[in-house]
């Protein structure tokens, strides 16, 4: 989006496993050439989450900031809503490897204002509300004074015996997607054009619910080969996936599982689905798996967490990703969002 | 400081462990009124490290921001600076709880232009230099592009054996500290006054060294009862290990070891004590032992460390902290700086 939500994790060895982008420049900028982990960090840069060894039970870590003017606007949202958002951002990284949550980590940046109008508790109360709802608590964090943006940084903590990465998928996998995508997108065009979205747009972006259930019980199956959330954007985020198993993502147009009502910001129903895969601000996930393998499972999934489960393309030798729009050919989205360019690629 | 690099942790249980004073309060309220931790979680919110279950070597993890502007200037340090001294402002949480440093989460808002100028990798040397330097390396982290401030929220990441924590002080206990304070300070004085830092604070601010394998050896003698590192400065830090344990903290005047200078920016030699302890900045440790039970192990620690340790005060029945100013007096040193309400309690 050009408001800059679209954010990138510095957890990739440099030019191997994520998606092009001149956002995924800077980070392997960051990374830098040395890949060697210490011994007892299972994964390290390159996934949503750091795990670190703890027995048959280890720790995922997580980080994600959230930042005023960027990643939110104080009209949009209440401090509550604020809270709960950066909360759920930092969680759904957590869902992405099938961890379990336990605890959260509160990093502030307020100013003297809203510490005075007693923003800190709203948002708090977002905070510990999103916690709790998939079992974890703040166990600490840093809060400091800044005249800055209000800016908010989230880590996440979680337990899991078996984290599923995003190098895991084979060419023939089949990609599927929890929930429907563009809703929290289409809020934030909305806003930025000076409209007011649907309640269900608007409630899809200010309180997003963390897949994190869902993720474990998928994973759970055994049947799922690479994981990983789309706040990016589908078209990035299966692109990571992609990079990351040395394939090609397809994605087909019309398997999209388009929210609700994106083809009114979307410029009609035809361009519904290119919005909802480029959008970002869904915390849903990703996931590769064997081709039949997770047709079986879709009507149990759904019966038990009232969350579609759509397969929407696949996996093929190759690199980058493709949008295959029926009758007429393939779009190239091998660029994806350039959060540092800010403009699509 | 009045530039605001006062920082506060929101890690206590309401009303009990905090010292007082504005951003306390706004801690407590962010924190809330629950402080029943998960099962797994050994220590919560009060500390300087969050520490996780993990077998007989917990993990302790922490965060700490730094923001442009409120934690440092661009005037005052090099890019590679920046990164070093925000990654030794979490290194030096872990050393607060004598944990061992394994892995750093690098949060980074950069503004476009930084992008294009490599700022971000001159940071990541900064960042990666520190950690390597206490053996931590960078395992993950989350980059956002922000018109805003340069800032950086550090994950850091250690094993502990034993976390030694704030709440460990006896009355009668002596309070020591590591190094000498006030030169980090004294260098945020003299920009602040438009003048340049001497050689030695300058580089005290820009290129600080985190206690890690000081507090690993001091916790080892078995000898030390409480712990925190003191970048807020000893009066407001002493006064956490007093709140946390139930005493007041009494500092003698006569003992602070202040670096050299400092009387320079302090307003005179009389002054610099109350300087040294109120600056901040100083990423030293302070600690709480029985009385007479380090002493015999100072002349072995600064052979091995090169770094001065020093007996500054005590623990004593009551609240607060004070410093006892020879043949006048004291003065109560209870309200430390306030961060939110922007000048001295």
């Amino acid at each position: 989006m050009d408001f800059g939500a679209v954010r990138a994790r510095a957890q990739s060895p440099p030019g191997l496993r994520l998606g092009p982008g001149a956002e995924f420049d800077v980070i392997r900028a960051m990374v830098g050439d040395d890949t060697e982990l210490p011994a007892d960090v299972i994964v390290g840069p390159g996934d949503d989450c750091a795990v670190l060894e703890s027995g048959d039970s280890p720790w995922a870590v997580t980080v994600d900031m959230s930042i005023e003017g960027v990643h939110f606007r104080r009209a949009w949202l209440e401090p509550y809503e604020i809270g709960w958002r950066s909360a759920v951002a930092a969680l759904s990284d957590l869902a992405a490897v099938a961890a379990e949550p336990v605890a959260l980590l509160v990093s502030l940046a307020l100013s003297r204002e809203d510490a005075r109008a007693g923003t800190g508790p709203a948002l708090q109360k977002g905070i510990a509300e999103a916690g709790a709802s998939v079992g974890a608590r703040i166990v600490g964090g840093d809060i400091a004074c800044s005249p800055g943006p209000l800016t908010l940084d989230l880590v996440a903590i979680g337990r899991v015996r078996r984290p599923v990465l995003r190098d895991g998928g084979y060419p023939a996998d089949e990609l599927w997607v929890t929930g429907t995508l563009g809703g929290a997108g289409a809020a934030v065009a909305a806003w930025e054009s000076g409209c007011k979205p649907s309640a269900a747009h608007r409630q899809a972006f200010a309180r997003p619910e963390p897949r994190v259930k869902e993720a474990q019980w998928l994973a759970g199956t055994g049947r799922v080969r690479a994981l990983i959330d789309i706040s990016d954007g589908l078209a990035g985020d299966a692109g990571h996936i992609a990079a990351a198993s040395g394939c090609r993502a397809l994605l087909s147009e019309a398997l999209v599982p388009v929210a609700e009502g994106v083809e009114g910001v979307a410029g009609g129903v035809a361009e519904a689905p290119l919005f909802a895969v480029s959008a970002g601000e869904d915390y849903e996930l990703c996931l590769a798996a064997e081709a039949g393998a997770l047709e079986p499972l879709r009507e149990e999934f759904q019966a038990r967490f009232q969350v579609p489960l759509t397969r929407v393309g696949r996996l093929d030798k190759g690199e980058g990703v493709v949008l295959e729009r029926e009758g007429i050919g393939t779009i190239s989205l091998a660029g994806g969002f350039s959060h540092f360019e800010g403009e699509r690629g």
